[in-house]
C-alpha cells in the first residue's frame, strides 16, 4: 500500500501547489483584460453615454490592453512597487463615428475619448456579423431568389466578407454577404451560390444593396465533407496510437500569466485583433547568473490574403485577418490530443463582445513541450580512444493558437528552445475558397480562370497569404542596431596560393528606416539585431540573427488598392525606431483602410533607427496555386522563421544542458494517471 | 492472472511474427550487399589478383551493390521470378591503379575490370586514414617538433585532409595530416597544431612532404570539453523528462529491408558512400487500390564544404565528404533515446573494409513514427449548428542516419507523410574547423582574418555546406516532364472592375537540361516534376511539387578549382535523363577530380528531358558564419525540403485518414513493457 500512496501524495502535492501559486499571482502590467475588467471598462463607456438606446447605437469593436509605456513595464520589472498605470484600449462605433477610448482602470475613469478621422474602419464584432448574415436570410428578395433556385433555405447559409477600398473618397460600413448551400455537407465553403450580390450596411444594419444574377452552378456535394461521422469508405491510411508523454507534469510552471521553462521566462497574454502575444521573453545566461532580456513583444501584427480574381464578383476578395476579423475573435477551442498533444496544457481566452460583456472561448491557447525526435547537438569522437559520443535530445517550449477565419484555419506557433532560438510558425489548413464554373475538365478551359479546377465545377482561387510579425526585440537592453552582415565574393590576391576567390563578411549598421527595407533573396546576407552597448568577451556586440522562412515576393501593382493597403508585403525586413502607437503594419482601423497609415507610411519617414530601441517587422509570405490534394480540405501547409542568438552568449548556451533523467517509461502507476500529475497522459491539464 | 497473461501472450506472438517476417524475407534487387556477399566479393577479386602480396597492393576503396536496371527491377515488381542479375561495384585499387570492377553474385565472376583513367581518385579507406596518422604518429621529425614544442606525445591525435586540386596535370594520391593537441579536452578540432605542413603518400603510405613552420599559438582547452562527465557547473538548463510512446509496437513492417508504413511502402539501403538509399516509395491510393509510384531512388549524392580561407595552410580546405570519405563509411551508432527517440527500431549497417572484409556499423540506421505535436489538418467550422470540429494530429515516420565526418555530424532525415510528401533534412552539428590567431579581442583584428574569433585564440573559419539530393522520381510511372509553373502579374483590362493587378500562372515543361538548371529565388515559380501521360479525372497531368528549404547561391567565382568539382552548386536546381552510370554529382572518384565528370558536364550536353525517365537534382546550401554559440560544440542548424503532390491524388489523401484509438496512455501492464512489444517504451528495438 505505501508505495501506491506515495505518487498519490506526490500528484496532490504538485496540484496544490500549482493552484497555490495561481492564486497568489499578482497582476502583471501586460495582463490581458480579465473578466470582471472587460465589465467594467463596460460600465465605464456606458454611463459616459447614457444616451444610448439601442445596441447598434453603440458597439464595442475592440476592447484590449493599452500597453504601458516600455520603460514603465521595465521599472516594474526592477520593482514591483512600481505599478504602471492600468489602462484599456477600447474602440466603439458610436452613431456612425468610430471613437478610441483609453480608460484608467486603477481610476475607474476615461483618460481619453477621440473620434477617428481616418480613413479606415473598426475591426468587425462576431456579433454584428452574426446579425448580418441573420439578416440577410430573413431578407424576402432573398428567399424568393433561393426559392427560384429550387433550394431549400434550411441549408443556405450565409458568411460576411470584407469588400476593401478601391479608391472611394470615403469608404462606409459596409461588407458583402456570401451565401452557401450545405445540403448533403458540413462543407459550406465549397457550395457558394455565387450569383448573388448582398451589400449589408453596418451601422444601419440593413441591405444596401441586393442583385440577383444570372444562375451559376452550385458545386456538388459529392465528396466535400470531412466529418469523419459522414464520410463513406474506403477509409486509410490507419494511424498509429502515439502519444507524447511526460514524467513528473509539465516541465514549465505558469504563475498568472508568466511561463517558466527550462532557462526561459516569458509573459503569455492573449488579445482580440493579434491573439497570442509573448512579452518580456528573457533567457538565463548561466555565465552572468542572470536572465537575459531577448524579446520585448512579439505577436502576428497582420495577415493579408489578396485574391487574384479581378473580374465583378472577386475583385474584391482581399482579406486582412488580424485588422478586419481579429485572430483572437475567431481563435477556436483546441482539441486536445489533437490540436496540442497529450501533454499540453490549455488556457482559456476572453474578449468584449459587441455589448462589452466578457466571453469565454475555451481552450483558447495551449503549452506543450515538443519532442518531435530532433537532436539538440550531438557529436562523436572516434579518432580518441574510449567510445566518446555525447548526444542531447531537443526539447523546446510550443505556445499555440488556431484562427479560424471564415473557411481557413491558421495554426500559429511560437516556439522558444534552450538553445536560445524563438521560433514563430504558421500552419494553413482548412477550405479553399472557390469559385463555381461549369467546367468538369480541364481541357474544357479555354479563358483565364483565376485558379485550378481542383473538382468538377470548383475553382480554387489564387491567392496569397502575408502574414508580418512584430517583433521588439530588445537585445540586452533596448538601444539596438539593424545589422547587414553582407557576404561578397573576394578575389584571391596573395600571390602565394592558387585559390582564385573566397567570400568574407562587410558588416553594414543601417542608419535609418528606408535602408531597412529589404526584399530577401536578391543578396546574401545575414540579418541581426546587435546591442553596440554591449560586448562578449571576446569583443562582439551581442545579438540575434533573423533566420528567414519562406519569403515571397509581392506580385500585385504596387499602386494597386489592395496592395496600398498591404504595402506591408512590399518588403520582407522593416525596422522602425519603437513607437507605442505602430502596432499593426495595415494600421490601426484597417477594414475598407485608404493605406494612409501602414508600416510602408511610417518608414517613409525615415527615422534614425541606429543604436535606438528598435522595431523588426518581418513579412513571410506564400503564392498559393491551389491543387486537388488541397480538395475537400487542406493538408497543412507549414512555414517559419528563427530568431537565433548570434555572439550573444559567449559559447553554446545548451553544452552544459542538464539531461532527463533515462527513467524506463511509464514511471509511474495507473492510479496516478487520473491526476493529470506525475504521468500527465491522460488528456488536457488546465490552468487558468 | 489471466487479464495479464493476455498482453504477455500478444507480445510474444508480435515477436515471433516479426521474427517469422524476417526470417522468411526474399532478398530485393535493390538490398545492400550482405556480409557473406562482402565475403564473396573479396574472394573473388583476390582470387583474380594472386600476385598480390601485400596488404596496401590490393585495397577495397568501395564494395557496393551495382545498381540493377530499373526496367529490370519493376519486372522483378511485377513479377518476382524476374530476378535481375546481382552484382556488385568494387572499386579498387591495385599497383597505383584504381579500378572499377563489376562481379556477378550469382554467377560467382567478374564481369568487367577496368582501369579507371580520368582525372580523380577513389574514396579514402578508413584504414588507410588510420594508418596515415599512426605513421605521422611515429615520424621521427614530427615527434621532433612536437617535443620542440613542449607538447606531450600522448596527447597528440592525427586527422586526414583530403588537398584538392589546384590546377596540376596529375594528381597523387595523397593528403594532409593535421595533428591536433587533446591535453585536458576531448575537443580535439578546436586545439590544432597548425604549423605543422604533412602531406603522406597513400599509395606508397609515406610521409611525401614534411613542413615544420614558424610555431604558433594552440588554443588553449578550457571551455572546450563536451562530455558532461568532464564539465565544470554551473550547469544547465534541466530538461524535463519527456518521450513518444508507442501502443502496439512499431506503427510500421519491416520485411527484409523493404518498410511498410501507414499509406507507404519503400526500400531502405546502407551504402558506404551515401549512406541512407530509399527506393521505390510508393503511395497506396484509396481511390485506385493500388500503390503508386512516387520515388524510385533518392539519396544524398554529394556534400561539398569550401573553406574560405585563401591563404597556405587553408586554400585547400574544401572536402567532398560523400565522394572522397563516404557518407556510411562515417555513419556512426545511434544512441538509444537520444539520436532517436524512445519508440525509435534500430539497423545495423555493414561496409568492406580495405581488406574487403564485412565491418558492421551497429545502429547505423533508425526508423521512428514522429508526433511533433503538428497537425495534419484541421478545420472548425462555426457558422453551422454542431460544434463541428475535425481535427487529425500529424503523425509521419522517420529514417535517421549521422555522419560524423571529422569534426562535423551530419544528421540525416527522411521523413515520409500519410498526406504524400517526402521531406528530407539534414541538421548540422558537432565542431567547427578553426584556425589558432594570437587575438584574444576582435577589436585587436585588423586584417582579414577570414573568419570569426569564437574565443580567444580562435577562428571558426567561414564555409559552406553544399548538399545534392538525387531525386529519380517516377511520379506514376518513369516518362515524366519537368514542369516551371510561373508566377506572373498582369494588368487588368477587363474595364469592369477598378483592380489594377492580378496574378496568374504559366506553364512551361522545359524541353532539354540547360533550360533545367534554376538558380531558386530570383523569379516566382513553382516547379515539379509530372507525368503528361497519366492525367486525373478532371484533367491535370497527376505531379509532385519541389518545396525548395535553405537555398544558397554559390559564392566563389566560377572557375575556382574547389568550384569546378563542386559545380553541382552552380545551380540550386538541375535535371538529367536517367543514366544509370550517372548517381554522384560530383563525378565517380572525386578525390582530387579535376571536375571534368560532374553534373555540369553533363548537363552541357543539354540532353533532351521532356516525357523522358528523368532525374532531379536538388542543391541545398548554408553559408556558415561561425558565431561564439557554435563554440564548443554547435547547436544543430536545420534545413530540408519537402516533395509534394501536385494533383496527383484526386482529393486530400489524408481525408479520410483513420485517426488513432483514443485509449488512454499508458494502455499497457508493466509486465508488457520489457518485450518491447505492445507498449514501446523501454529503448531500442532492433530488426536486423
Amino acid at each position: 500500500m505505501a508505495s501506491t500512496l506515495k505518487p498519490v501524495l506526490l500528484c496532490l502535492l504538485f496540484s496544490f501547489v500549482l493552484i497555490f501559486r495561481l492564486s497568489s499571482s499578482i497582476q502583471h502590467p501586460l495582463d490581458h483584460l480579465t473578466p470582471a475588467e472587460f465589465n467594467m471598462v463596460r460600465t465605464i463607456v456606458k454611463n459616459a453615454n447614457p444616451s444610448t438606446t439601442t445596441t447598434y447605437n453603440l458597439t464595442f469593436q475592440y476592447v484590449g490592453l493599452d500597453d504601458p509605456d516600455k520603460q514603465a513595464v521595465y521599472l516594474w520589472q526592477s520593482n514591483p512597487e512600481n505599478i504602471p498605470p492600468r489602462r484599456a484600449h477600447v474602440v466603439t462605433r458610436l452613431n456612425k463615428q468610430t471613437h478610441d477610448i483609453i480608460i484608467d482602470l486603477s481610476k475607474r475613469s476615461i483618460v481619453s475619448d477621440k473620434v477617428y478621422e481616418g480613413s479606415g474602419l473598426p475591426i468587425l464584432s462576431l456579433d454584428e456579423q452574426g446579425a448580418a448574415t441573420e439578416l440577410v436570410l430573413a431578407y424576402a428578395p432573398f428567399k424568393d431568389s433561393v426559392e427560384r433556385r429550387g433550394l431549400n433555405m434550411s441549408d443556405v447559409v450565409c458568411s460576411t466578407f470584407t469588400i476593401g477600398w478601391f479608391g472611394e473618397k470615403k469608404s462606409k460600413r459596409e461588407f458583402k454577404v456570401n451565401c452557401f448551400y450545405t445540403e448533403g455537407t458540413a462543407n459550406m465553403f465549397l457550395r457558394p451560390i455565387d450569383d448573388i450580390k448582398i451589400l449589408v450596411d453596418l451601422d444601419e444594419m440593413r441591405v444596401s444593396q441586393y442583385l440577383d444574377r444570372e444562375i451559376t452552378t452550385i458545386p456538388k456535394a459529392e465528396g466535400t465533407e470531412y466529418r469523419l461521422s459522414h464520410m463513406k469508405p474506403p477509409f486509410g491510411p490507419r494511424m498509429n496510437n502515439i502519444a507524447t508523454v511526460t514524467a513528473g507534469g509539465p516541465g514549465f510552471t505558469l504563475e498568472g500569466n508568466t511561463v517558466k521553462w527550462a532557462n526561459w521566462e516569458f509573459h503569455l497574454a492573449f488579445d482580440a485583433r493579434v491573439g497570442p502575444i509573448i512579452s518580456l521573453a528573457s533567457i538565463y545566461d548561466l555565465e552572468q547568473h542572470k536572465y537575459r532580456r531577448v524579446l520585448y513583444r512579439g505577436y502576428v501584427s497582420e495577415l493579408y490574403v489578396p485574391y487574384q480574381d479581378p473580374r465583378e464578383g472577386w475583385y474584391q476578395m482581399s482579406f486582412f485577418d488580424n485588422g478586419e476579423y481579429g485572430f483572437g475573435l475567431t481563435a477556436v477551442p483546441l482539441e486536445p490530443l489533437n490540436d496540442c498533444p497529450a501533454n499540453a496544457v490549455f488556457i482559456d481566452g476572453y474578449l468584449a463582445n459587441q455589448d462589452g460583456l466578457p466571453v469565454k472561448t475555451s481552450n483558447a491557447l495551449c503549452i506543450f513541450e515538443r519532442h518531435a525526435g530532433d537532436i539538440m547537438w550531438r557529436h562523436t569522437e572516434s579518432q580518441l580512444p574510449g567510445d566518446i559520443r555525447e548526444v542531447r535530445p531537443e526539447v523546446s517550449l510550443v505556445v499555440r493558437m488556431v484562427a479560424t477565419v471564415g473557411n481557413y484555419d491558421y495554426i500559429l506557433d511560437w516556439e522558444l528552445k534552450p538553445s536560445g532560438s524563438i521560433k514563430s510558425g504558421v500552419g494553413l489548413t482548412g477550405v479553399l475558397e472557390v469559385r463555381p464554373v461549369t467546367y468538369t475538365n480541364a481541357d474544357q478551359i479555354k479563358e483565364e480562370a483565376h485558379g485550378t479546377l481542383v473538382a468538377e465545377n470548383t475553382i480554387g482561387v489564387y491567392h496569397d497569404h502575408f502574414i508580418n510579425y512584430y517583433l521588439d526585440l530588445d537585445i540586452d537592453g533596448d538601444a539596438n542596431s539593424f545589422v547587414k552582415t553582407n557576404l561578397v565574393t573576394k578575389n584571391n590576391t596573395n600571390g602565394k596560393t592558387p585559390r582564385k576567390s573566397y567570400w568574407t563578411v562587410e558588416k553594414e549598421t543601417v542608419k535609418t528606416e528606408l535602408d531597412a527595407r529589404i526584399l530577401l533573396g536578391t543578396k546574401p546576407m545575414e540579418l541581426s539585431l546587435e546591442n553596440p552597448n554591449k560586448k562578449t568577451k571576446v569583443g562582439h556586440p551581442v545579438g540575434y540573427r533573423l533566420l528567414p522562412g519562406f519569403f515571397t515576393v509581392p506580385l500585385l501593382a504596387l499602386d494597386d488598392y489592395p496592395q496600398i493597403r498591404g504595402a506591408f508585403s512590399n518588403y520582407n525586413v522593416w525596422v522602425t525606431p519603437y513607437n507605442k502607437s505602430e502596432k499593426w503594419a495595415a494600421g490601426d482601423h484597417v477594414d475598407r483602410s485608404h493605406g494612409d497609415d501602414t508600416l510602408l507610411t511610417w518608414t517613409n519617414k525615415n527615422r534614425p533607427i541606429e543604436n535606438k530601441d528598435i522595431v523588426l517587422w518581418y513579412t513571410m509570405g506564400i503564392h498559393h496555386v491551389p491543387c486537388q490534394e488541397d480538395f475537400p480540405l487542406m493538408p497543412t501547409v507549414s512555414g517559419g522563421f528563427e530568431l537565433r542568438p548570434t555572439n550573444f552568449f559567449e559559447y553554446n548556451p545548451v553544452l552544459k544542458v542538464i539531461p532527463p533523467e533515462q527513467v524506463p517509461w511509464p514511471n509511474c502507476t495507473a492510479k496516478c494517471v487520473g491526476f493529470g500529475g506525475l504521468l500527465n497522459l491522460n488528456g488536457p491539464v488546465k490552468l487558468n
